[in-house]
């Protein structure tokens, strides 16, 4: 690498063990490094930058103190976690992070064995650092297990639970707080202004005045002769009472940046707290890096930049991606019918609501972090009469599937879902794949389940939804760059549960959901190379089916394959079970369900993954090759014969 | 009826129009006949008595007090409604509830306009009042939005999500916290212990205090000449703080059977509340009724009982429950290894666990009603080596499907799902059936699902899953009691996604998931008099599939037929998918999949519901023999030949 920074301190550390070899006053030196190398990484392969130039002192610290990886140190979502993969061996493989093969833009199991937990999905850490200190406390074995989790993260209801719980870990568990005031989006709600009051109300605590805050319920304090300081401390404004009053024993405000004091403090909360303890850190998200600093958002996601001057690489131009027609046309929607509101949990930008809440800012709810209540406050303003649109990625749809279930279904409330992010997503690899949606949602009775084949269809989806006042009704679109069509001025409203035909042919028919109709028509162009007449149509629908369509196609053609950006459960099973169910099959039916392999598929670009899932024109074809060629007869042992 | 209670005021009120005609004074009254007349009608049909018994003066005074049903008063969880029901209209079906074509056992949009939003999973109430209350908000209409949330459902972060998004409701909103320190089980956690002590470090606040309480953020206060008590109150020990952190107004708490407090404390809320309130208001479950306030579990959920002496009918007897066998099972595997930690979300009793908390109480979790932290709590602890049983049954562990994913199945830790309540579970209707979980669980990449047949299967496989450490697994079970077979001595571990042949024919292969084998077995009784000999075989496993067995009997039969107690996307979803995988369908196979309908099917027996499902044997004879006759060359309009 050409103009690599110079980190002499950093390059004798190779790990953990290493760094605690080191006096606490080189400590600076090395989290300088350790900035200076993470900022040329992520310069050179983008990622999430913001987030870990804001914990690089916090992490050197948390690895000097503890005995990692014996102490169990869990780092929430994991975005932050780059200088902690800088410190923990992966040094060497900065530069592959997010890429096909190499690491992973989180924190993973399988890659370090200072990553006792996966992360990816928010709010999860105090919950497995709680797991991580009962298993100690029951085996008797030594082990502190340490979870960092943001403000915004705070605000999910999984967090909430394993806080209220957290007496079951006594003193082994550690919770902090990174407090950045600022998840993805700007936070919001109560818990969040609750954190601003704490911090605003006084100034950071000095050394002295922590010294205090730990002795009031630790024996040991930071230095001897302070112990009567307790009394004093009890006068404090002490803030910090929910966090008490949900059991943890709270310290803070403390400087995240500031060695010197989150030194002791460590060390403190290690060896004397009698019971959990909550550590309220406040770092600078981008910190260090002025670029950064001075920019909105941080830098939280970059592409690769410039280091001198922080310049991102252009975005390539491109048609507008999903995100963008869909904001674009709910926007449209909402011009002309005022009882549209729109909901998004924590992703304004994500799900292009930024938009949305710029034109409409009292039709517009950002919630937090919290996809349950996202979904049930919808069923709650469908009831009142409104036409709520909750925007949720497809993985994290799954954090709210029993209020879309219990809460929506069931009441036949006209909830429409705009699932984003529907199928492989690439970089962010399998924790944020929207794998599962049609089939945890086509299941469900009342749910019209939708899917996007491309930014016209999705216009058309929205007017659709926006229409569909008897129930709920979900449409799923994926990641990235439509396809380059010209969007229609005027919508339309397509008839729930008929699918369209797309191109004519008479010898294979291919029934697509979603996206994967572009290299259908490619696999089809190839089929008719090779002779075979090619059918293509777009089912629109996982739910209602279009029954008649696909009877008449399974009739008229010598194979049918269905394609689907989902795993099983989805599209093909509902083909094949009606077709079960009407005897389609008992004469005999060459049909294939193309779908996402049984696997949590790595990292990698989404055209990659979907080659490696057989889900592109070359595995079309080849699966209606192999189709036509095989001969029943030999499956069945010739026994049915 | 013979023996009615007197209830000569209650005779006079039909609606809550009526009741807000009467005067203040004679409303402790209308409590006392409510009561009688509650307790008489579930003496008769059984269903849940101590929580409503609890919020009789709170149903009085909030509909005396607010105008609904413009006002949206809403229920959390439901099990407290039936006083509201009484009330609203609904008072000449009460001794219907919870029986087929009868009221629901909770509330229910469909059955009065009274009952704004459906309950029965607990800790929606929040979100959906917020919803209300904005959509009001948005359309200047009047209204109110009340939800009464009992402190055990305040332990579920979906509640906290809520609170956390108060502010958007403005002063439109009003929680009412019901605490009676006591959900099903005994509470736990942080949050109820701070309950217990925000009560135990004062007395009920008296009017006068509660005035002083309510000036300090109203105008107008309980009587004009207080306001200026705003001063003292402020210096009160006001405890309440961690709800107004999330920026609430508390006040409380209130005695809740104390109806010259209720009212003034909840009409000055109506009037004067400048923003979201909660009101926490103490109560007793089965107050009144000297046998429930006697009893430990305060009469959560009765069978009919004698009114006089509180003696209830007695349980049929019969074979153990499949709870109660499960609970064994996992004693004896926790007797021998002790790795094997069992966790439950505040559901010990219906789980089983209780028996296992007592012998086992270190190795024992109840979490409170967080299943999302139970999941992620458990796959904390398998990433430590112990063994994890979540007990959790089917309906809830859809509050938990993203952890189940990501935390559990994506990092292929070996967490034991006890699914409980799988299938239809009678009495508690649509909300509680178990249906989707074989179809949102085996879509999972890694995960295992079983589902036991009967209660020997069900020892079998809590062994299986106790010695399954490559993974996670799931077994699911029903409601009710098993067939009557001998325990076994030694439970045999099962090879993973092996079925078995239970009964050998020719003609007619039925493959079974769980317990509809024994239907299953009638029928082909059935079948074989009427010369069609029947094969039977429990599949065991919906993931990984038996192929081979599958495959063997699909070749060697003339139908075949799939039986669940799920719906579509399950057992049969991933039978039909392995057929056209490999080819089976090709040549022709007759092949149904009988599965739950797709409808939300109303509460009455499970034996009635399967029959109405067509999943009994007359039901899978119908379908067998109905398969047989079908030309399949109609269905394709010979367009095949």
């Amino acid at each position: 690498m050409t103009n690599s920074p110079n980190t002499p301190l950093l390059d004798t550390v190779k790990d953990p063990a290493d760094l605690r070899k080191l006096a606490p006053s080189q400590l600076r030196q090395l989290a300088d490094d350790v900035r200076a190398e993470m900022i040329d990484a992520v310069s050179q392969t983008g990622g999430h930058l913001g987030a870990g130039l804001g914990v690089v002192e916090l992490t050197v610290a948390l690895h000097y103190v503890f005995d990692t990886p014996r102490d169990r140190l869990i780092w929430d979502v994991g975005h932050q976690a780059y200088p902690h993969k800088i410190l923990t061996g992966r040094r060497d493989r900065m530069r592959t992070i997010r890429q096909g093969g190499g690491l992973s833009g989180f924190t993973r199991r399988g890659e370090s064995e200072y990553d006792p937990f996966g992360a990816a999905h928010s709010s999860t850490s105090i919950s497995a650092a709680l797991g991580f200190a009962v298993a100690n406390t029951l085996s008797g074995a030594p082990g502190k297990a340490i979870a960092v989790i943001g403000d915004g993260a705070m605000s999910a209801g999984m967090a909430y639970e394993a806080m209220n719980n957290a007496e079951a870990a006594g003193n082994r568990l550690i919770v902090i707080l990174n407090d950045n005031d600022m998840s993805i989006a700007p936070p919001v709600g109560g818990l969040s202004a609750y954190l601003a009051r704490l911090i605003s109300s006084r100034e950071f605590l000095g050394l002295r005045d922590l010294a205090k805050r730990l002795a009031r319920k630790m024996p040991r304090p930071l230095h001897s002769g302070l112990r009567k300081a307790d009394e004093f401390a009890r006068g404090m404004a002490t803030g910090g009472t929910l966090f008490e009053e949900l059991g943890f024993y709270y310290v803070g405000p403390v400087d995240g940046h500031n060695l010197d004091h989150l030194l002791p403090v460590l060390e403190n909360v290690r060896d004397a707290a009698e019971g959990p303890c909550l550590i309220h850190v406040v770092t600078k998200k981008g910190k260090g890096y002025a670029p950064a600093e001075a920019s909105a958002d941080k830098y939280h996601g970059v592409t690769k930049f410039d280091v001198i001057t922080g310049a991102m690489a252009p975005a390539k131009s491109g048609p507008p991606s999903y995100t963008g027609v869909f904001a674009k046309a709910l926007m449209a929607e909402a011009e002309r019918d005022d009882k549209i509101v729109a909901i998004t949990a924590a992703m304004p930008s994500g799900t292009g609501l930024d938009k949305f809440q710029q034109k409409f800012p009292k039709r517009s709810f950002d919630v937090g972090i919290a996809e349950q209540h996202a979904v049930t406050f919808a069923a709650g303003l469908a009831a009142q009469g409104y036409r709520p649109f909750c925007a949720i990625y497809s993985t994290f749809l799954q954090r709210a599937y029993d209020q879309v279930v219990h809460d929506v279904a069931i009441q036949n409330l006209p909830v429409r879902f705009a699932i984003d992010r529907a199928g492989l997503v690439g970089a962010d690899g399998s924790t944020h794949a929207g794998s599962f949606d049609v089939t945890y949602l086509a299941t469900l009775p009342n749910m019209v389940v939708m899917a996007a084949a491309d930014e016209v269809e999705l216009v058309h989806m929205v007017h659709t939804a926006a229409l569909h006042d008897s129930g709920p009704i979900a449409f799923r679109y994926p990641r990235g760059n439509g396809i380059g069509l010209a969007l229609p001025e005027t919508p339309e409203r397509l008839e729930i549960g008929k699918g369209r035909v797309v191109r004519e042919g008479r010898k294979v028919a291919i029934l697509t959901l979603g996206t994967r109709l572009g290299e259908a028509l490619k696999a089809a162009d190839e089929l008719d190379a090779k002779g075979l007449s090619t059918t293509v149509a777009d089912l629109r629908f996982a739910k209602p089916l279009d029954e008649a369509l696909i009877r008449k196609l399974a009739a008229t053609h010598d194979v049918v394959v269905t394609v689907e950006e989902g795993a099983i459960g989805g599209l093909g099973a509902h083909v094949l079970t009606m077709a079960s169910d009407t005897g389609l099959l008992d004469a005999g039916l060459k049909i294939r369900t193309m779908r996402l392999p049984d696997v949590f598929q790595e990292q990698d670009s989404p055209e990659k993954q979907y080659a490696e899932a057989g889900l592109d024109a070359a595995g079309i074809v080849k699966t209606v090759l192999s189709a036509l060629r095989h001969n029943s007869t030999n499956v069945t042992e010739g026994a049915r014969a």
